[in-house]
């Protein structure tokens, strides 16, 4: 059997005591099987009343009532023909107990208290283990016996369970955190996306607010991508079936490829990627070595097949915009614009907020098992030795991975945690030995020869919906002035100040502020609370004393500023969203 | 026999006077047919030897030395047996002997000088009408005898014929500025866009030069879009099945859509149109007639099937951004909301420079004939009534064209004339009543009951491909300082200049001037040349006067600014870009 930690012991250990409690509550009920999971356990029980969402804390207390009269697991071996009758009745065990036997396995049991259950083992030695408070009952659903819809749909009671009170706690505040985060839920609640079923699974469509953030994301990129001497260029979503053959996407891809569309006999995809496209770009010109590294950048649209089931949010979509990147450099010249890339994507990740959160994973080929890899040691051995040297002149704190590398050459990973506290790549910035070679690129060098570029595929901030849902989570929808989708709110108290409050919203909107002015009829209490709801970073309240004295009066997230000008406070908020703060 | 107008029997005289000159040069040579065309005539003849464009003066001449010998065109009916006797060997004429015959219909030939062309007729009454210098032969292609071919390849010798020899000088001048104008020719020459038949025909990608035009017009668009209060956002090029059967796009205008994607099984269609789209956008949520109009703006992905044969640089392509619109609008909310869409669109084309060419047609139902049209006479009415009151109150010429409306609701069309002169529709502002219908959507009105929104389609500056390519040709490539790709080029004299010229080129890139140096090799005189070529519309020049006293000389496509500060310059081109200056 394999060896248990702790924790794994304790939760099986509740999963028995949750059937004991059922079959105490509800005398006849069936248990059937009842595993440890991630967080806590679970019974399936066949049970002779339908039970419901309240019915837990009667059955958590039947369970803190039972405990106190366990105190250890004890384990018996029996015949088939001991265990058959044991079970009588309950079809399920008995299932089991058939299938254990003609696998020639041993047939246990093991006993607390007066609950008996079929089992394998794995509890803990003493229910002392288990302390108050550190386990619950957390939900009810509906499970097929053994997961099979022809079956009969079983109760599966969920338990959450921990080695202590402390760690429960903690556990359920981080989620619901995480929940009141969730980029779904907010973007439902801002109104920032939206998904319509109608319009297609996997296709969000950006509202008026989203859109305001995704044009912030779009300008932030392209700055920053002109900053870096790219050249910005747009291609298109399509691509023929003779750029796939070349580029070899057909043949290693298209399992990520939707079907292609025939436009009068010749077939064309939607493309998976951009590189080709970039590509035919830089082979529109004959390039000289003093042309190099030739630098595209464009927001491109991508679409990846997904499986329906899989489809989350921003998440996980079936058509993106990367902001994609792909460089055209001599091999020499890896080092120095490998670091550049570095240097632009950590102040990418800066400029959003997210620099605390990554680590660095840098994967290279494993040189004990070259077969796998794009056959040129000397491109290999130079790329990575280049890249390291940038990295550690770049004093990033970055973890090697062996044999990770792509098959067409060393990369970077930047990783992250999201609120859940699972580690999603964010970007990468892979070398690619293998592309050049296929579409036949070159440059002239410096000696009058033909010479073949290293292309580097890139991102500047990921994926923009992905980076999208991630920053809504980040700042649980509260974004910092410049990207919030209404950065001012205007109220009057009453109906007295409406005049002046107007003058106050039109002024703002005239300096391209993001300003909405709520003259509805409702309380100023309850605008105000729409206002802090929608998470606007300001808010400007206008009574009588600041109409008489032509000031404002406002609300900020953490500060309020009362009676300044109109004037004062544009110059704040301008600087503000120039700087682009992040709070 | 229909009645010809006098430059169509000019045009058809010589065509006659063609193929005797041919006969003449070429003896042995069959004439085939010989018809006037829009600009002047062609002959197709079976002819003895090759010839080529170098041989076409030489026929020119011919022509001239025959027409002096010409009077008039003498008509003979002839019997069957005759005509073919006639043109005994002439296995074309021949054929078409058979045809007329077989219909029943009059053989005639008719004959000036000695040669004799069988022919319907439609000739000068006298060769005195054909001016001298009023025509040439333009060139010679390659044509199958009656278009079909399995039959001989004849040679095609075109000419062009006007009245007088002015108005011959005046054509060939005329076609000669178009094709230098030509956006085909000039997108390459400029390096604006690029046509990749491996990428796939029909889909433009955009250099880095013509995306930084595209970022201008898309600016201007937002920019414009923003004033007039409409709301961006941005949704998906492809649409579920369900989507485009409850818009009836699959019924009524599937001819012009790609065949569908299967996602785990649901149909996607790349979209012809967004309107499904935002209106779904708008079904998000409920509207009180206090909150419309509403007016989502969008730079949106359009897929409208085109033949291969039909596709134009970035004319006719077959994927395009269009500068889309939706407007919900109250019915009683027509007439205010249709002036703001005319404001905007007349604002627009003042922008680009393109008010002074464009006309208005007002497209309204037949009253007369009802049944083509949506049924409801009070939409009809209320809308057509509105849109006249505010096209009369705008003071715009308009011409009013009955029975020309879209099915679904009234239109103003806005036309241009081409650089060839020909009218095409640039854009166009539809009212709908059909589509809010169809997806059922609505609104609370002021007596709380809901109503259906009346829907305008329009755009703000057309479809960016084509309205760049129409920008191109209106321009000659040479682009406002706004949307020059390149907008300032700078040239030091020598080497000695190279650093002072360095710290100018990056004094004009911190301010986000676009601006290229060039210390290549090449002497002073080419580069300028080269800038010149590239309709760079200012290029610096740096000698050691400039370099000692720390100014530059600019010179302009119009004016020249010796010896000024780059401050000066700066503050200049600042201005003219802010104000997006059309010269």
């Amino acid at each position: 059997m394999e060896k248990l930690d702790k924790i794994t012991k304790i939760r099986h250990s509740l999963a028995h005591l949750l059937g004991a409690s059922i079959v105490s509550l509800y005398p006849g009920s069936k248990v059937t099987l009842g595993p440890a999971i991630d967080n806590g356990f679970y019974y399936d029980v066949d049970i002779v009343e339908k039970i419901a969402d309240s019915d837990l804390s009667k059955i958590e207390a039947e369970m803190n009532k039972i405990l106190k009269t366990w105190s250890t697991f004890e384990k018996k071996v029996l015949t088939k023909e001991e265990a058959l009758k044991l079970f009588a009745g309950n079809e399920y065990k008995i299932e089991l107990i058939n299938e254990i036997d003609k696998k020639g396995e041993e047939i246990t049991v093991y006993q607390s208290g007066s609950f008996v259950d079929l089992c394998r083992g794995g509890h803990v030695d003493n229910v002392k283990e288990i302390k108050e408070g550190s386990f619950n009952l957390d939900r009810i659903a509906g499970a097929y016996w053994r997961g099979n819809e022809n079956n009969k749909m079983l109760t599966r009671i969920y338990g959450l369970a921990f080695e202590t009170k402390e760690e429960l706690k903690k556990y359920i505040n981080q989620r619901e955190e995480a929940l009141a985060r969730d980029h779904k839920k907010l973007g439902k609640e801002l109104d920032l996306f939206l998904i319509d079923e109608k319009v297609g699974k996997g296709l969000p469509l950006w509202t008026p607010k989203g859109t305001a953030i995704k044009f912030e994301l779009e300008n932030f990129t392209r700055e920053l991508e002109r900053k870096y001497n790219y050249e910005h260029v747009e291609t298109p979503y399509l691509g023929a079936e003779e750029l796939y053959k070349t580029s070899g996407h057909l043949d290693h891809y298209s399992k990520n490829m939707y079907a292609p569309i025939d436009m009068d006999g010749d077939k064309f995809y939607l493309r998976p990627m951009a590189c080709p496209h970039h590509i035919r770009m830089y082979q529109r010109k004959q390039w000289s070595y003093k042309d190099l590294p030739i630098r595209y950048a464009e927001i491109a649209d991508y679409n990846r097949y997904e499986k329906s089931g899989e489809l989350m949010g921003m998440i996980r979509v079936r058509k993106f915009q990367l902001t994609d990147g792909h460089l055209f450099v001599a091999p020499e010249g890896i080092k120095d614009e490998f670091k550049l890339v570095c240097n632009m994507i950590i102040e990418g990740m800066k400029g959003l907020g997210l620099i605390d959160i990554v680590s660095y994973r840098f994967s290279k080929r494993d040189p004990e098992n070259k077969e796998k890899y794009y056959p040129d040691d000397n491109l290999w051995d130079n790329a990575e030795r280049l890249m390291k040297e940038a990295l550690d002149e770049l004093g990033l704190d970055y973890v090697e991975a062996k044999d990770e590398a792509a098959f067409y050459g060393p990369k970077l990973d930047v990783q992250a945690k999201n609120v859940n506290g699972k580690e999603d790549t964010l970007f990468t910035a892979q070398m690619d030995f293998l592309l050049p070679e296929k579409f036949d690129m070159e440059y002239t060098d410096v000696d009058g020869k033909k010479k073949r570029p290293v292309m580097i595929h890139r991102s500047t901030i990921g994926c923009l919906e992905r980076t999208f849902g991630f920053l809504i989570e980040h700042f649980g929808g509260a974004f910092p002035i410049w990207l919030s989708p209404v950065q001012v709110m205007v109220l009057p108290i009453s109906e007295h100040q409406k005049e002046y409050a107007d003058s106050v919203y039109k002024t703002l909107k005239e300096y391209n502020i993001r300003t909405e002015l709520d003259v509805s009829n409702e309380s100023l209490g309850k605008r105000i609370r729409n206002a802090k709801m929608q998470k606007i970073p300001y808010v400007i309240v206008i009574g009588d004393k600041e109409k008489e004295a032509k000031v404002i009066t406002v609300e900020g997230r953490t500060e309020k500023l009362e009676g300044i000008t109109i004037e004062k406070f544009l110059e704040k908020i301008k600087e503000e969203i120039m700087e682009r703060k992040l709070n």
